[in-house]
């Protein structure tokens, strides 16, 4: 954490805010970074992923031992690099990997702007790597929701049979145990899009938001954004991680009335002192659906952003009207 | 140079020799750098085209009002930045441009071993770029020398029309002269491959070479290497640069016997201590054709490579048998 205190920018420097988010393969890093970047607008994020850094293109896969989720199928050496070079400000040439076609394409030239968000399988990874972060993020949707949006991406979308994909989530979960969940540990922030089971809600109800913020970076003060009049919408609740270690949860309900999530969303969002008015972009899932949960944990994530900056916008953060 | 200077490795560390060669296009770049490799092996040597560092593909490129001897059409500062990185020992992720097909393909990752040669158009554009090399050579042949060996390359290799490569170099001329032989003033040696005008030779004689030493690095002592006994196959000059400054210049004689230029080139191998034999890759021109000024150039440039490795290197350099 040393490299990462140190990287934030003193008076008059400019180096970009970076963010790092983690998660398993359609685990919702997509989702989640579309909706940060189109909050402030892509001349202000720039977004990268890191599973461009992959070694080998999906022919040269074929006859290897391992996934692409497996660290030597990445350069991980060099994605440590380019995530010091962007974090200080420099341009790098990202390496690209097609989805589409399985190849590895020209690479492009990314040049960092006021906040720079990594998203991928293996960003928080090495300690080198989570040391260019000052916020990082892991995404831990259950296993039951994760393996539904990984089957409805592939085959809608990449044009596979369900019975593949399927078949690749059980070849990939060795090293999911081994190298992408070790990743949470790792995280300030835990994000968990999942059903209330206490209320005996279903994988088809619409998702509620768990999101663990850990003390490993300072939190904004909430209290002025998730009071005791929307508490039906979000609350703030103090609780043990699974490994025993105190964190603050806020818990922000699907199942709330939209006028409640709006006013935690228009409390955030003021929060920022940013003079747009509220983006629409926020919590939309695909083309069409939307998630106020979704919506509230982008505001969150935006709103530590905002607080990674410093001091000065540390005050406004707890400035916030009540 | 405060930059190269504080770059050379002290006690314990491990840092590349970095070789910095530039040239128009067809000044013979690969053909010199190709003997070095075959002197010491690959593994010894990394050679790099920094032309990879090219922005855009030749579809792209139709459209520019600029040819690819323009820094604008290169990632000049992602060059520096690989430069830098290669310097200090770390791994870089190189672009690719094809040649055969005119477009960028997918980066190779290239880590550095213990000399790292840069050939190409523009590696001593930018300071920073400069301050990144040990040793700098320019590649300076008379004009008429450089257009044959590039019709001829260009028609054979690349399956050009000679007229469309002499359309290409007249459109390429004031490129040329504004950003590639400019370098030649920051070069610590220039080699120029010629007939010698005085004996009445033509372009289609065999080329002497005329190496300049310039007095920007410490030059290893040659008294040992170049004697008063083979001066009919090489003797060293103190000269006046085109710019009026002293330059020592050694003078390569194509007309020599070949028993004499095998004495100056076993002088220059026995003084870098090699265990090795002299290496037959030296002096070659393409599959067949030989040339000893060639192999001399290509030995004294691995004498002052050596000699940038420290003062170990720089005794045994003067303790060369007489």
């Amino acid at each position: 954490m040393a490299i990462q205190r140190a990287w934030r920018h003193g008076p008059g420097e400019r180096r970009p805010i970076m963010v790092g988010i983690a998660g398993d393969s359609a685990s919702g890093k997509t989702t989640l970074t579309r909706g940060l970047v189109a909050a402030l607008g892509a001349e202000r994020i720039t977004a990268i992923c890191v599973d461009d850094y992959h070694r080998y293109d999906r022919t040269e896969r074929k006859g290897l031992p391992f996934t692409p989720l497996h660290p030597a199928a990445n350069y991980v050496d060099v994605m440590e690099q380019h995530l010091q070079l962007l974090a200080l400000g420099q341009p790098v040439l990202k390496p690209v990997y097609n989805h589409d076609t399985g190849t590895l394409d020209r690479p492009v030239l990314v040049e960092p702007s006021e906040f720079v968000i990594a998203e991928g399988l293996l960003p928080l990874h090495s300690r080198l790597a989570r040391a260019c972060f000052d916020v990082t993020v892991y995404l831990d949707p259950p296993e039951v929701i994760r393996r539904r949006w990984k089957i409805r991406r592939d085959v809608e979308q990449r044009g596979y049979r369900e019975a593949e994909v399927e078949a690749e989530l059980a070849r990939r979960e060795p090293e999911s145990a081994a190298y992408i969940r070790p990743q949470r540990a790792n995280a300030d922030i835990v994000v968990r899009f999942a059903p209330i089971e206490e209320r005996g809600e279903t994988p088809d109800d619409p998702l509620s938001a768990y999101v663990m913020l850990r003390p490993t970076i300072p939190h904004p003060n909430l209290s002025g954004v998730v009071s005791d009049d929307t508490r039906k919408a979000a609350h703030l609740k103090l609780l043990r991680d699974e490994d025993g270690k105190p964190v603050d949860a806020l818990h922000v309900h699907a199942y709330a009335e939209r006028s409640l999530t709006d006013r935690v969303e228009r409390a955030l969002w003021q929060a920022l002192q940013e003079p747009a008015p509220l983006p629409s972009g926020l919590g939309r899932i695909g083309s069409e659906a939307r998630s106020e949960p979704l919506a509230v944990v982008q505001l969150l994530l935006l709103f530590h952003v905002f607080q990674a900056r410093g001091p000065e916008r540390a005050m406004a953060a707890s400035s916030v009207p009540r």
